[in-house]
């Protein structure tokens, strides 16, 4: 059984060794989180070599949520954090991982449910990957050397978590009278606009579509949107199409 | 040559296998702390195993004080924090790691020298070498499941000597190479969508359409966009009208 503790999801994004998920729960759980969530772990799941080396903490791999991409991972929370070695310029805000922690606290304090998203082993999380995050925490290491792993840069996240939990709580208040969207909803909205953008040939020239489909993506994904502004943007789009299908009449 | 940043040294003591000697010098190196002490450490010295974990930490290795007993590296220091997994009654000042490395940066200023104790591997430290430390350090960790390796304990002190010498330091960073919208660009934009979403229909029935101009303005001015934001949304408004005026073709 989970604990019932308020607390983020974290997410190892396509982990490439078992015996780094089960060092990763064996981070966490030193820590009080036990809300795991995997998706698509190259070597299968479940994995021998991943609960061979969680001894003790066991029960987060038994109880995490596998998925086959990052956007089932995050489709029922409202905010997401993607750690990164070296932010790029990805246009998003850029939290320490006690900065970040403060953030998920007030979030969670709302009644939002907040994800912190981990990259691969060797090459870490993927443009596209952070795409679907809302801002990046970054570890604030040696420029000159930066070598931590996948379950060293767990337990830092973890471990800010529980240290701040000592903090007195600031009074954040939510924005009055408005729901924030969730992952899946502005994915949703998201792919509609790139359908729709797609059609209208905005993805051009052909060497610049990805990167365009990806800053566009950035910018839904940054964007502190409730669900009415959600349905306000499908809203405006759809009308755009009649618009189109009218002949401008 | 060691790095003149001021800070404590590390003293491992009576570590037993090579690869944590390098793995606990590249958690330290990892927060820019190359000071490393090494007490009788079980397999010899210098290691090959140690050499071998540590890439691109090597040089903590080399430049480490080899010593046969704890109180020959701790002889020239002022101040001495033993890291404990489970405080004892030991009669002495239990810090968390940031209480322990605050009263380390102190010490440090006022020109003494500061050093953090850390056990072997399975047992940790004896009474004996906590009774020649001023103080303890206890990660607080899970009661129910504590399971820290050596390096991690030595890259969560790291860590925290890193971050509270920023402490004034704010804690967001500025969105990564962007320049946000002024809040004429914003207007601008706002009126561009406005007046083609006006043509196209959208702020229907009359009734609601000022209402509706008020919620796309309000959330215009809700969201943090960059200038590339909202030179991308202005594209994409330009190129839905071309889409139009070729009558979907």
């Amino acid at each position: 059984m989970p604990t019932d503790m308020p607390q983020p999801a974290f997410v190892l994004v396509r982990p490439q060794m078992g015996e780094n998920i089960g060092a990763a729960a064996r981070a966490m759980w030193n820590f009080g989180l036990d809300r795991m969530r995997v998706v698509a772990p190259r070597d299968g799941w479940p994995s021998e070599k991943a609960v061979a080396m969680s001894s003790g903490a066991g029960r987060l791999l038994d109880e995490a949520l596998l998925t086959d991409d990052l956007a089932g991972a995050l489709a029922d929370c409202h905010f997401t954090l993607a750690t990164t070695a070296r932010p790029r310029d990805l246009t998003k805000p850029v939290y320490t991982p006690e900065a970040a922690m403060r953030e998920a606290r007030d979030r969670i304090a709302q009644g939002q449910r907040v994800a912190v998203i981990f990259g691969p082993e060797r090459a870490g999380l993927e443009n596209e990957d952070i795409a679907q995050a809302n801002a990046i925490v970054s570890v604030p290491v040696n420029p000159a050397f930066a070598s931590l792993n996948l379950a060293q840069c767990v337990l830092l996240c973890a471990y800010e978590w529980r240290r701040i939990q000592d903090d007195t709580a600031p009074v954040v208040q939510a924005l009055a009278g408005t729901e924030p969207a969730e992952t899946h909803e502005i994915e949703h909205l998201a792919r509609h606009y790139e359908e729709r953008m797609n059609e209208a040939g905005f993805f051009f020239p052909e060497t610049k579509a990805e990167a365009m489909k990806v800053n566009l993506r950035n910018m839904w994904s940054r964007m502190p949107l409730t669900r009415a502004d959600v349905q306000m943007l499908h809203g405006m789009m759809r009308q755009i199409v009649r618009w189109k299908e009218r002949g401008g009449r």
